[in-house]
């Protein structure tokens, strides 16, 4: 058995490593970590799991926790583990972290979008970008430390993956507006999350401004060979989970004049996703929608061709609690240890 | 493996069963009955589906059907199923019936209270009610025809059953007054259902008439030792899922003028219901929620015990299309089968 | 015109004042109370008044206050206008209080369930419990201290109180089972008000211990010329606005044996009701639904009689923030200044 | 007086024009036409209407209702009035139709995106398309026949027009991503409109297909002097009430290399805008909600510049059965009859 510990275990997406872990066959939870409710039982902050768990919350130690288990998952705020990890917790325990601590490679620019100073930046190098279904060959038995794709880039970037990959876009031209459910905003107490002030309301946030862009332009720079600057706009949006990401971008003009034809395009997403257990194509017309993949670790994707400005509307869906980050940390964390990448992942999406 | 057969299957409950099936290692599901989508692929009724479930929907035919499988789940509207049944069908297959052909003993008041004529009352006697909590041993590996219990019904009466059993409260004033979520109206297009109806309000509906009540009335019956009449009132819900029944009733005064106490009454609780996996009774002071059983096949039970008038609420809260229909008939299913009873049905609840 | 005040200007209530009386011909808001915002833009904090109101919050001085308006509404929590009403503030002017401080006759049942010292029980006395349709002929121009009625209450007392007044039910058999938006939980930022926390969720809270009950106690006690405890369970659901009151007695049985018929008992609510503008007597099969009062200062009323066991269900829904408050706030004032006492008030209800 | 009908008084923007026109001094409304609902009481189809409202529902007979009324509102399917109207009719009654049968003068455009054949094309030319802001110069005592704008349409067409017309945005780059409540898919009873199908999801739908497309186009086509295309996605969002349109484009490069600034689109937004009541520019850095202009006849619009690639996100939020149909229906009218503008449209927004 794989003993897991949690560093900010009462957090949504901690709580919602627990809900997948519990069905987890080869690991045990042996650290439920939170500062905020040290000593209290953590079913009795999470009532669902009455019954199921009857640990009480613990302090974070961080040294101590990397002797008594074999994978950290840190679901804190940014900034929090970069000023506690170091070279010897990294020799003892794998590290799995779902916040944006070794997301960015450029040090600088994370500086600059999260406004605070990164105090560990020599394990940045070292740190797998845990995209599963882009940089598999690099999660393996011998990485130490992954960092765990945030919520709306896992979505922004699968869903215009391939057409980068492939040239197919105009990358200069790609913009996303993506929905997000309110569990997104986490489980703080902050008036503008109450549920009168979300409840029946559509906003944008963050516009032009959010932390999650500069994570989308590098990976798909990498895809697309170059630097890029996209435009992103999160929305929040009255329901629990689920992002959707509508991206539009002009289709690339060929040579000959023409431009990529409909078959070309789906051709290329089967390319690349066809394999891929929780990458789901739809088929032709159908758009995705959040409730198809509530609970699950899957991203529906689809696009549609406006013939009359060649443009095409790229659309994906998923539920931002599994695959926006517990989910997609527990696949990361199956293939560290040489485990099947879907164990414990096989959960149905609920509907309704 | 056990071979089953869905006729109903693209109903809520129908398509809760089809994703609890799909977890449960030992049943594969070989016929996807829906009258209203025959031919089409399910995974096109339930995007949720896709590429999970391949099959087509077909059309109810019984008989065919009855040589096919092993068991039978019936999701569909009342008196369909007793129209169909014969004994040359419950020779072949087991059947759950979802629907509530067979969960009156009395045909008069299932003809009364549903106004329809039943078209197969000689197998009335041979159903097992199962509400397996109460009824285990009634449901074997020689049961033909399972009674699967309603969702209001099985709620209502777990909440209260040890107390009436016990004869702690005054079964003649018990008042059930229950709160459920809009996938227990089914998924028929009917304006009241619309989103814009029920979204952002509260009401009752079927008062002193809801076809809930008989059922209730004949198994806390059984357990009271006589006739009782009680008052059972539901409200819809502005939710996909969930039921939290409040229940009330006066606690009965003994001989020596005392009332039953607090701690006696949590003892009853938990001499029936400690043993029961899927009952949890709360903690003193914590009031059930639907949210902490969402997506399980818990009930979560609580009371509080109002001192200055001698009454007692009594509160129970399941997830009304998994207990409160597909989970209870899988539960139900595994017993007859020889199964754990819990086998597929380790589903923590989500949250948020 | 009429100088109005507001202290608590920025919670729900507090803007629901402001809503209705920017739409009342003869009121002016003069003061924006509100301790938590001092010198911000009204308008910032509650982003619909954007030109609609330019003035900036201020702080809570009543004894200036006094001086510039003619009325004063308190918004405030529990014990904060007893902490600061004097007899020089009411000789100035009008104070309409929506807490709780002034709505119980006897200090020590107040100081029992709300848990705090009354700092100025001497104005107790004076105080009117404004619920208009009960007590019209004691709010008067001559009326300095209401006592605002609170949500639950309203909702409460007016679906009960002819049976009551009438005798035509057994007030010792009195259960109210309540249902609230989420706007009664207050502005105040904490977890279990989240949208995560309410969303997809019931559950029944207070149980047996809810500080409306003292009130409905009182009210209905007046109705009935005596002392009565009733069991009053509120619960949270998952809207933003409503109250929907579900009550349960036993009929009285008379001497000669009979009950009081559905016809007789429609006739007494249409006795005290017909001529109240604010009261809707539903027909007959026509359950109440919190949608159709969403932002009017109606209350409707309905019942139905289990002929099976002498039992009534009364029904009553109500918009908490428009009739269980600020709107019942203003009709108030429209009676202490001798103006119509719907004006202002001519709120069509939204739907949807 | 001012006699008014409505054809289509059952659904939900008839319903708000029932709302709307019970508040106006000037209106009073004679005939609730509605096919589906003939002889019953307009009040039992909307109970929100009860005591408010004594009609019965009547055929559309559009003939006798020209003989009848002042102003016919037609809140009918596209192609319907279309196949009734007459020169006779619009002689003696000024029409305001919400459907789209006269917003599209080319006929040919109208019939490819609608599938039907326009029934009566010689009326479209002096059909004035009522989007007040633009045209209120054409909508006149004179005007007999008015296009009621689209909901989606109003909101596209008013957060960009300052800067097509201005020309400070490349047009050809517009893209429009548009999130609507569901009371936009009409009462009908469909299964994707169910409360259970709608509800915790977000999803994309008529993907560069929807029928309001070619409406913005013509609008913002006059604003730029030439044909335009632009990209347009609507959204169903799990709320009631409001769109919320954030719309993308390039800011034009002009000769000497500078983009517009911050400060001149913002003085661009306030030259149109500043003089309107019903729209509302948003103080620097406030992205519009949709709640807050619930219930009210206000679009609230705001932009942000990204720096980084010199693109522009618009944003526009609106209620749209107010101001997206009932109430621009209504802003029509007054001008029409030589009313305030403003009359019986002076609703504040509804928050929570």
């Amino acid at each position: 058995m794989i003993k897991a510990g949690i560093i900010g275990a009462t957090g949504y997406a901690g709580g919602e490593l627990v809900r997948i872990l519990l069905g987890h066959k080869d690991v045990e939870i042996k650290w439920y970590g939170s500062k905020s409710y040290i000593d209290k039982k953590y079913a009795q902050v999470y009532q669902n799991m009455f019954e199921l768990v009857d640990e009480k919350c613990m302090d974070d130690n961080m040294e101590q926790l990397a002797k008594e288990v074999d994978v950290i998952f840190t679901a804190t705020p940014q900034g929090y583990l970069a000023s506690l990890l170091t070279e010897d917790i990294l020799r003892q325990v794998k590290v799995i972290d779902l916040s944006a601590d070794y997301r960015i490679k450029d040090v600088a620019i994370y500086e600059e979008w999260y406004k605070i100073e990164h105090k560990s930046p020599q394990f940045i190098e070292e740190a797998v970008y845990g995209l599963c279904e882009l940089n598999r060959d690099k999660v393996t038995e011998q990485t130490r430390l992954i960092a765990n794709p945030g919520c709306y880039t896992t979505c922004s970037i699968l869903t215009a993956y391939p057409l980068v990959k492939e040239g197919l876009i105009d990358v200069d031209t790609l913009i996303i507006d993506a929905k997000s459910g309110t569990s997104g905003a986490g489980r703080g107490a902050k008036v503008p999350n109450l549920y009168c002030e979300v409840n029946e309301n559509m906003k944008a946030y963050g516009v032009a401004s959010h932390r999650h862009t500069p994570e989308i332009e590098e990976q798909l720079g990498y895809a697309a060979g170059r630097n890029i600057t996209v435009t992103f706009t999160p929305h929040l949006a009255p329901m629990n989970r689920g992002i959707l990401a509508t991206e539009y971008a002009s289709l690339v003009k060929r040579a000959d004049g023409t431009y990529p034809t409909k078959e070309e395009i789906r051709s290329v997403y089967e390319k690349y996703y066809k394999k891929e257990k929780f990458i789901r194509v739809l088929e032709d017309g159908v758009c995705p929608e959040t409730k198809w993949v509530e609970g699950s670790n899957y991203v529906d994707v689809n696009f549609v061709v406006d013939e009359r400005n060649h443009r095409i509307i790229m659309m994906g869906a998923l539920d931002n609690v599994v695959k926006g980050a517990a989910g997609q940390a527990v696949q990361n964390m199956n293939l560290m240890f040489g485990l099947p990448e879907t164990e414990g992942l096989e959960l149905v999406p609920m509907f309704p």
